[in-house]
């Protein structure tokens, strides 16, 4: 057909042991090939960066296969048609799926681990990767049907600055929960925590000894503990639970999608038994059925000021892994983007 | 009012590290003083003995408050009145209660932790401490209302040759699960497991490698994890859960009573995010209104001999801390007792 367009992307060229780097990744170019019936002709705008991408690297079996060698990393995408022999999409619509790390992006609209959806008019083209995209609807699931808030409950949230943590502290205030508490990295995030996100109080993991101050916080112990972190956090959180806590755990950065490093759990793992306490995880994409629901309500939320969320935005491809990387070092402030190119 | 008997007891002298050993005791000798009204005399016939004692032996907060010292040794146990001044009991009268470490206690019948109830005729005196008292119903509720077996499904049990760990199985087999698999120490218990309780498989931890034969015994991983024993086994067991596994957390005897040495929890813990899966603690005594269903279902079962329940019967007032050491040794085999004395 000719003056087809370039597509660049990242092919996984090895598995990372620990810290994913641009060395396990091969930038490659190619020239896009024509359109089959039904297929569209993405072009990529924004990628998300997710904790949950680290664990698709491993070779082991989990949730949904691992990204094989000489495949695009997946990610999360927005992206808007540039060509279509698919019914269902037309040029120019703003779209968001299973793209990957690339600039142009070939789908039935079917196929991927999320099916392409038409953003709908009215919502920044950022948002269906944050507030309405996996971090903001793990939140979402993991708030309501997981950590399940009743009056008056204390809630503790690590990551508080994070995409999932901050908006997972703000649904459990709109539920009833009366005493938020948030822990995050220094003392701009947990300014942005408490004065932003309405956080009751901020502990800064960084500055603060966090085993001292949740009891302190907390002095009738934690009726949701809600984990993003794992590790020493965890631990310390599952040490001071109250009656019939829920710990939600969503993920953990500091313990485990570096499968090589397995860490030590918490040694007070015991109190889930003292306490009659339940400890339990969920993988957002089970929640599928219900994820348009979980959007509107969302969309509510945040149309009356009730729910507030942060973006920080990349750019370029060849950013990508430093910017996954990025993420287990606390460095992220909200949800991590990158921006690869802005629709016409 | 003269010959009243002398009282022999156990009085806690000093809180154990680690190891209970009788120096943690003195034996005291009394005469018994005068009864009030509403009160009874109770020759103590048989004690139990659980785990969850080591715990009131820690000067922590718990469930129930710890053992203080001077007082006698708190324990289930079953006797008979040999005095009353209380119109609901009689002398001769058979009745579990909480008398503790001691040859007789003074009780209204309804202070200690369990209130004194009389034990209906036709069973065996020791069956309210063994099938029928805590051990046996930690078993139904966790496997019933934590565990909730559903039709084909894989269990595993830790100390599947103790009180509670044995009959949690047979309870899982009458409610749908099918393949039931114990762990326990040596090769005797692991026969009576099979060939007595009825289990598919055992797994004899201190001769076979339990993280090698959990997979080949759980080929479809596990749906059910009962934990008696934390420690290396709830981690190894933690590797292998199914979907939606639920992991009934009854017990640490590896790593949780003694206080003093909290060992490290599982690093696998994670899986139960990849597994949607849920850990969760309870403690017997919550479900106090529901005693009288369960030992009636429990009867049911034990009549139609699909629950076979084993005791391990010691003798003499003098033996309790050995006795209570020897659960943590795994040197019991089915429910641990001691026998102070026979009915009239």
């Amino acid at each position: 057909m000719g003056n087809q367009p370039i597509n660049r992307m990242l092919k996984l060229k090895t598995r990372p042991e620990g810290e994913v780097t641009s060395e396990n990744f091969e930038l490659i170019e190619e020239e896009v090939r024509d359109l089959a019936d039904g297929e569209l002709l993405i072009k990529v705008l924004y990628l998300s960066f997710d904790p949950t991408q680290r664990g698709w690297l491993n070779d082991v079996p989990s949730y949904i296969p691992p990204v094989q060698i000489g495949e695009v990393m997946r990610a999360a995408s927005v992206g808007q048609v540039v060509e279509s022999r698919n019914d269902q999409f037309n040029v120019g619509d703003l779209v968001q799926g299973s793209f990957g790390w690339q600039e142009y992006s070939i789908t039935t609209g079917t196929d991927g681990f999320m099916p392409a959806q038409k953003i709908p008019e009215g919502i920044p083209a950022t948002s269906p990767l944050s507030i309405y995209g996996i971090t903001g609807l793990t939140a979402y699931f993991g708030m309501l049907d997981i950590g399940k808030p009743q009056d008056g409950d204390t809630v503790l949230v690590s990551g508080a600055a994070g995409a999932t943590g901050s908006v997972a502290g703000q649904i459990a205030r709109i539920n009833g929960a009366t005493n938020i508490i948030g822990i995050a990295g220094g003392p701009e995030k947990c300014k942005w925590v408490v004065e932003e996100a309405g956080f009751d109080s901020c502990i800064d993991y960084k500055n603060e000894n966090v085993a001292e101050r949740i009891p302190e916080l907390a002095p009738k112990g934690l009726n949701i503990y809600f984990d993003n972190v794992g590790g020493s956090i965890l631990e310390h959180s599952l040490a001071n639970i109250a009656l019939n806590a829920r710990v939600v755990m969503c993920g953990g950065i500091s313990s485990g999608y570096t499968m090589e490093r397995l860490q030590a759990g918490p040694s007070t793992i015991f109190n889930l038994i003292i306490q009659r306490a339940r400890m339990e995880g969920f993988i957002v994409l089970d929640y599928a059925d219900r994820f348009l629901d979980a959007i509107t309500e969302l969309a509510g939320w945040v149309g009356e000021g009730k729910v507030k969320y942060q973006e920080d935005i990349a750019e370029g491809l060849e950013n990508c892994p430093e910017t996954l990387a990025k993420l287990f070092k606390g460095k992220n402030f909200g949800k991590q983007l990158l921006k690869l190119s802005d629709p016409t």
